[in-house]
Protein backbone atom coordinates (compact mmCIF):
# COMPACT_ATOMS: atom_id res chain seq x y z
CA UNK A 1 0.00 0.00 0.00
CA UNK A 2 0.97 3.54 -0.58
CA UNK A 3 -0.04 7.22 -0.95
CA UNK A 4 -1.77 8.75 -3.93
CA UNK A 5 -0.91 11.57 -5.41
CA UNK A 6 -4.43 13.29 -4.23
CA UNK A 7 -4.12 11.37 -0.63
CA UNK A 8 -1.07 13.83 -0.76
CA UNK A 9 -1.75 16.92 -1.57
CA UNK A 10 -5.47 18.53 -2.21
CA UNK A 11 -7.16 17.47 1.68
CA UNK A 12 -4.15 18.70 2.64
CA UNK A 13 -4.18 22.28 0.56
CA UNK A 14 -7.65 22.46 1.27
CA UNK A 15 -7.38 21.77 5.06
CA UNK A 16 -4.94 24.11 5.93
CA UNK A 17 -6.12 27.26 3.58
CA UNK A 18 -9.03 26.69 5.55
CA UNK A 19 -7.19 27.04 8.84
CA UNK A 20 -5.60 30.58 7.46
CA UNK A 21 -8.98 31.48 6.13
CA UNK A 22 -10.26 31.27 9.67
CA UNK A 23 -7.14 32.97 11.03
CA UNK A 24 -7.67 36.29 8.73
CA UNK A 25 -11.19 36.36 10.48
CA UNK A 26 -9.70 36.10 14.33
CA UNK A 27 -7.62 38.70 12.80
CA UNK A 28 -10.03 41.10 11.52
CA UNK A 29 -12.18 40.51 15.32
CA UNK A 30 -8.89 41.00 16.51
CA UNK A 31 -8.36 44.55 14.44
CA UNK A 32 -12.20 45.71 15.44
CA UNK A 33 -11.37 45.10 19.02
CA UNK A 34 -8.15 46.90 19.37
CA UNK A 35 -9.18 49.60 16.36
CA UNK A 36 -6.28 48.67 14.27
CA UNK A 37 -6.73 49.54 11.06
CA UNK A 38 -6.31 46.06 9.09
CA UNK A 39 -4.00 47.25 6.56
CA UNK A 40 -1.40 47.09 9.54
CA UNK A 41 -1.96 43.46 9.00
CA UNK A 42 -2.12 42.84 5.90
CA UNK A 43 1.04 44.86 5.25
CA UNK A 44 3.01 43.55 8.39
CA UNK A 45 6.14 41.92 7.28
CA UNK A 46 9.02 39.80 9.51
CA UNK A 47 12.11 41.57 7.96
CA UNK A 48 12.11 44.00 4.91
CA UNK A 49 12.65 42.70 2.48
CA UNK A 50 10.14 39.92 3.25
CA UNK A 51 6.97 39.61 1.39
CA UNK A 52 3.80 40.83 3.45
CA UNK A 53 0.88 39.24 4.78
CA UNK A 54 -1.08 39.63 2.14
CA UNK A 55 1.69 38.28 -0.41
CA UNK A 56 2.53 35.24 1.84
CA UNK A 57 -2.04 34.49 1.79
CA UNK A 58 -1.32 34.77 -1.57
CA UNK A 59 1.41 32.93 -2.72
CA UNK A 60 -0.10 30.20 -0.13
CA UNK A 61 -3.22 29.49 -2.41
CA UNK A 62 -0.94 30.17 -5.70
CA UNK A 63 0.80 27.15 -4.99
CA UNK A 64 -1.63 25.01 -4.53
CA UNK A 65 -3.52 26.28 -7.42
CA UNK A 66 -1.28 25.71 -9.46
CA UNK A 67 -0.35 22.32 -8.53
CA UNK A 68 -3.95 20.98 -8.62
CA UNK A 69 -3.91 22.59 -11.91
CA UNK A 70 -0.51 21.33 -13.04
CA UNK A 71 -0.72 17.74 -11.93
CA UNK A 72 -4.25 17.33 -13.07
CA UNK A 73 -2.99 18.50 -16.56
CA UNK A 74 -5.32 21.61 -16.87
CA UNK A 75 -4.33 25.41 -17.51
CA UNK A 76 -3.52 27.02 -14.19
CA UNK A 77 -6.44 29.86 -13.33
CA UNK A 78 -5.00 33.16 -13.27
CA UNK A 79 -6.36 35.51 -10.47
CA UNK A 80 -5.82 39.09 -9.95
CA UNK A 81 -3.48 39.92 -6.77
CA UNK A 82 -5.55 42.52 -5.95
CA UNK A 83 -7.05 41.91 -2.07
CA UNK A 84 -7.01 44.73 -0.29
CA UNK A 85 -9.08 43.81 2.89
CA UNK A 86 -9.10 40.38 4.87
CA UNK A 87 -12.48 39.91 3.74
CA UNK A 88 -10.67 39.80 -0.07
CA UNK A 89 -7.79 37.84 0.89
CA UNK A 90 -10.78 34.77 2.54
CA UNK A 91 -12.05 35.34 -0.36
CA UNK A 92 -9.23 34.60 -2.35
CA UNK A 93 -9.00 31.47 -0.52
CA UNK A 94 -12.51 30.59 -0.88
CA UNK A 95 -12.01 30.85 -4.58
CA UNK A 96 -8.84 28.99 -4.65
CA UNK A 97 -10.66 25.77 -2.28
CA UNK A 98 -13.86 25.54 -4.70
CA UNK A 99 -11.36 25.02 -7.54
CA UNK A 100 -9.31 22.42 -5.63
CA UNK A 101 -12.38 20.74 -5.13
CA UNK A 102 -13.33 20.91 -8.78
CA UNK A 103 -10.37 18.74 -9.76
CA UNK A 104 -11.48 15.16 -9.01
CA UNK A 105 -9.35 12.28 -7.69
CA UNK A 106 -9.33 10.46 -11.00
CA UNK A 107 -7.34 14.00 -12.33
CA UNK A 108 -4.63 13.69 -9.78
CA UNK A 109 -3.97 10.12 -9.32
CA UNK A 110 -1.54 8.67 -11.57
CA UNK A 111 0.55 12.07 -12.16
CA UNK A 112 3.09 11.45 -10.07
CA UNK A 113 5.12 10.11 -13.51
CA UNK A 114 3.38 12.92 -15.26
CA UNK A 115 5.78 15.87 -16.35
CA UNK A 116 5.07 19.23 -14.61
CA UNK A 117 6.65 22.52 -16.88
CA UNK A 118 7.47 25.58 -15.12
CA UNK A 119 8.56 28.70 -16.26
CA UNK A 120 10.95 30.73 -14.80
CA UNK A 121 12.03 33.94 -16.36
CA UNK A 122 13.51 33.18 -19.75
CA UNK A 123 14.17 29.45 -18.82
CA UNK A 124 11.90 26.13 -18.56
CA UNK A 125 11.75 23.51 -15.53
CA UNK A 126 11.07 19.75 -16.21
CA UNK A 127 10.16 18.13 -13.18
CA UNK A 128 8.21 14.73 -12.94
CA UNK A 129 4.41 15.35 -11.08
CA UNK A 130 5.92 13.44 -7.88
CA UNK A 131 9.04 15.73 -7.46
CA UNK A 132 7.07 19.07 -8.26
CA UNK A 133 4.59 17.59 -5.08
CA UNK A 134 7.17 16.90 -2.77
CA UNK A 135 9.88 18.48 -3.22
CA UNK A 136 8.88 21.80 -4.48
CA UNK A 137 5.10 22.88 -3.69
CA UNK A 138 4.60 21.26 -0.09
CA UNK A 139 7.91 23.20 1.22
CA UNK A 140 6.56 26.28 -0.30
CA UNK A 141 3.30 26.24 0.65
CA UNK A 142 3.27 25.42 4.26
CA UNK A 143 6.39 27.64 4.33
CA UNK A 144 3.71 31.09 3.24
CA UNK A 145 0.98 29.42 5.13
CA UNK A 146 3.33 29.12 8.39
CA UNK A 147 4.53 32.84 7.58
CA UNK A 148 1.12 34.43 7.78
CA UNK A 149 1.08 32.58 10.73
CA UNK A 150 3.78 33.98 12.28
CA UNK A 151 3.55 37.67 11.18
CA UNK A 152 -0.04 37.94 12.92
CA UNK A 153 1.56 35.83 16.16
CA UNK A 154 4.29 38.78 16.23
CA UNK A 155 1.79 41.52 16.06
CA UNK A 156 -0.25 40.20 18.58
CA UNK A 157 -3.12 38.30 17.19
CA UNK A 158 -4.25 35.98 19.61
CA UNK A 159 -3.49 32.76 17.74
CA UNK A 160 -2.14 29.22 19.03
CA UNK A 161 -0.67 26.03 16.96
CA UNK A 162 -4.66 24.83 16.76
CA UNK A 163 -5.61 27.40 14.38
CA UNK A 164 -2.82 26.45 12.10
CA UNK A 165 -3.29 22.83 12.56
CA UNK A 166 -7.13 22.62 13.34
CA UNK A 167 -8.73 20.18 12.02
CA UNK A 168 -6.73 17.08 12.70
CA UNK B 1 1.79 4.35 -9.79
CA UNK B 2 1.27 6.22 -6.58
CA UNK B 3 3.94 7.43 -3.84
CA UNK B 4 5.43 5.17 -1.05
CA UNK B 5 5.54 6.08 2.42
CA UNK B 6 9.27 6.55 2.39
CA UNK B 7 9.28 8.65 -0.58
CA UNK B 8 7.03 10.97 1.42
CA UNK B 9 8.80 11.54 4.39
CA UNK B 10 12.53 10.18 4.75
CA UNK B 11 14.31 12.40 2.09
CA UNK B 12 12.22 15.37 2.66
CA UNK B 13 12.84 15.72 6.66
CA UNK B 14 17.24 15.31 5.48
CA UNK B 15 16.78 17.62 3.19
CA UNK B 16 15.33 20.51 4.92
CA UNK B 17 17.05 19.42 8.22
CA UNK B 18 20.34 19.70 6.08
CA UNK B 19 19.18 23.19 5.18
CA UNK B 20 18.65 24.03 8.38
CA UNK B 21 21.58 23.15 9.44
CA UNK B 22 23.30 25.72 7.20
CA UNK B 23 21.07 28.04 8.03
CA UNK B 24 22.56 27.93 11.37
CA UNK B 25 26.07 27.75 10.20
CA UNK B 26 25.20 31.11 8.13
CA UNK B 27 24.02 32.37 11.59
CA UNK B 28 27.10 31.63 13.03
CA UNK B 29 29.08 33.29 10.58
CA UNK B 30 26.51 36.19 10.77
CA UNK B 31 27.04 36.87 14.67
CA UNK B 32 31.00 36.23 14.54
CA UNK B 33 31.27 39.12 11.81
CA UNK B 34 28.77 41.72 13.95
CA UNK B 35 29.91 40.68 17.32
CA UNK B 36 26.12 39.83 18.71
CA UNK B 37 26.75 36.72 21.12
CA UNK B 38 25.17 33.46 19.51
CA UNK B 39 22.67 33.48 22.49
CA UNK B 40 21.18 36.58 21.14
CA UNK B 41 19.53 34.14 18.17
CA UNK B 42 19.82 31.13 20.14
CA UNK B 43 17.09 32.41 22.30
CA UNK B 44 15.07 34.87 19.95
CA UNK B 45 11.62 34.46 19.52
CA UNK B 46 8.55 36.40 17.31
CA UNK B 47 6.37 36.83 20.34
CA UNK B 48 7.07 36.40 23.49
CA UNK B 49 4.60 32.63 23.98
CA UNK B 50 6.47 31.42 20.76
CA UNK B 51 9.53 28.97 21.52
CA UNK B 52 12.92 30.61 21.16
CA UNK B 53 15.06 29.03 18.26
CA UNK B 54 16.49 26.46 19.81
CA UNK B 55 13.26 25.00 20.54
CA UNK B 56 12.01 25.29 17.12
CA UNK B 57 14.92 23.64 15.85
CA UNK B 58 14.75 20.75 18.51
CA UNK B 59 10.79 20.45 17.80
CA UNK B 60 11.28 20.02 13.85
CA UNK B 61 14.09 17.55 14.40
CA UNK B 62 12.07 15.32 17.25
CA UNK B 63 9.07 15.72 14.50
CA UNK B 64 11.18 13.98 11.77
CA UNK B 65 12.80 11.45 14.42
CA UNK B 66 9.37 9.94 15.97
CA UNK B 67 8.64 9.70 12.46
CA UNK B 68 11.28 7.28 10.84
CA UNK B 69 10.63 5.34 14.46
CA UNK B 70 6.76 4.78 14.75
CA UNK B 71 6.42 3.97 11.27
CA UNK B 72 9.04 1.93 11.09
CA UNK B 73 7.86 0.31 14.56
CA UNK B 74 11.07 1.00 16.60
CA UNK B 75 11.72 2.80 19.54
CA UNK B 76 11.80 6.91 19.32
CA UNK B 77 15.38 7.71 20.23
CA UNK B 78 15.68 10.21 23.18
CA UNK B 79 17.63 13.05 22.89
CA UNK B 80 18.11 15.28 25.84
CA UNK B 81 17.44 19.34 25.51
CA UNK B 82 21.06 20.56 26.35
CA UNK B 83 21.92 22.56 23.45
CA UNK B 84 23.46 26.11 24.08
CA UNK B 85 25.41 26.90 21.14
CA UNK B 86 24.21 26.96 17.30
CA UNK B 87 26.89 24.00 17.08
CA UNK B 88 25.24 22.23 19.75
CA UNK B 89 22.20 22.57 17.52
CA UNK B 90 23.78 21.28 14.51
CA UNK B 91 25.27 18.55 16.31
CA UNK B 92 21.77 18.00 17.46
CA UNK B 93 20.50 18.22 13.24
CA UNK B 94 23.17 15.62 12.38
CA UNK B 95 22.17 13.29 14.92
CA UNK B 96 18.87 12.97 14.03
CA UNK B 97 20.06 13.04 9.87
CA UNK B 98 22.09 10.05 10.87
CA UNK B 99 19.04 8.21 12.81
CA UNK B 100 16.68 8.76 9.95
CA UNK B 101 19.45 7.69 7.28
CA UNK B 102 19.51 4.36 9.77
CA UNK B 103 15.88 4.24 8.80
CA UNK B 104 15.70 1.75 5.66
CA UNK B 105 13.15 1.91 3.26
CA UNK B 106 11.54 -1.43 3.81
CA UNK B 107 11.14 -0.16 7.59
CA UNK B 108 9.43 2.53 6.18
CA UNK B 109 6.98 1.02 2.87
CA UNK B 110 3.58 -0.43 4.03
CA UNK B 111 3.62 1.31 7.09
CA UNK B 112 0.86 3.76 5.68
CA UNK B 113 -2.23 0.86 7.44
CA UNK B 114 0.11 0.55 10.68
CA UNK B 115 -1.30 1.87 14.02
CA UNK B 116 1.08 4.71 14.95
CA UNK B 117 -0.10 5.83 19.46
CA UNK B 118 0.92 8.29 20.35
CA UNK B 119 0.56 9.56 24.36
CA UNK B 120 -0.14 12.78 25.30
CA UNK B 121 -0.78 13.88 28.68
CA UNK B 122 -3.05 10.59 30.27
CA UNK B 123 -4.79 9.61 26.92
CA UNK B 124 -3.73 7.47 23.86
CA UNK B 125 -4.40 8.79 19.82
CA UNK B 126 -4.30 5.90 17.36
CA UNK B 127 -3.80 7.02 14.24
CA UNK B 128 -2.81 5.41 10.76
CA UNK B 129 0.65 5.67 9.71
CA UNK B 130 -0.50 7.81 6.31
CA UNK B 131 -2.90 10.05 8.59
CA UNK B 132 -0.37 10.50 10.84
CA UNK B 133 2.72 11.42 8.42
CA UNK B 134 0.12 13.45 5.81
CA UNK B 135 -1.65 15.28 8.59
CA UNK B 136 0.37 15.55 11.98
CA UNK B 137 4.02 15.20 10.98
CA UNK B 138 4.67 17.04 7.68
CA UNK B 139 2.41 20.29 8.88
CA UNK B 140 4.34 20.53 12.42
CA UNK B 141 7.72 19.71 10.59
CA UNK B 142 7.47 22.66 7.91
CA UNK B 143 5.43 24.65 10.40
CA UNK B 144 9.22 24.50 12.74
CA UNK B 145 11.61 24.66 9.90
CA UNK B 146 10.25 27.42 8.61
CA UNK B 147 9.75 29.24 12.09
CA UNK B 148 12.99 28.94 12.85
CA UNK B 149 13.98 30.60 9.15
CA UNK B 150 11.88 33.10 9.94
CA UNK B 151 13.36 33.76 13.39
CA UNK B 152 16.70 34.21 11.91
CA UNK B 153 14.84 36.64 9.17
CA UNK B 154 13.20 38.89 11.87
CA UNK B 155 16.75 39.24 13.67
CA UNK B 156 18.64 40.36 10.49
CA UNK B 157 20.90 37.16 9.82
CA UNK B 158 20.93 37.20 5.72
CA UNK B 159 19.53 34.81 4.38
CA UNK B 160 17.06 33.67 1.61
CA UNK B 161 14.23 31.56 0.46
CA UNK B 162 16.81 29.24 -1.41
CA UNK B 163 18.80 29.05 2.03
CA UNK B 164 14.99 27.27 3.57
CA UNK B 165 14.47 25.61 -0.11
CA UNK B 166 17.96 24.09 -1.71
CA UNK B 167 19.28 21.38 -3.05
CA UNK B 168 15.63 20.76 -5.11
Amino acid sequence: MSISMYQASIPHFVRMLGNLSLILDKTSVHAEAKKIDQAVFINARLAPDMYPLSRQVQIAADMAKACAARLAGIEVPRYEDNETTLADLRARIAKTIAFLQSVNVDQINGSDGRTVTIKMHDKEIVYSGQHYLLEIVIPHFYFHVTTAYAILRHHGVELGKSDYINNE
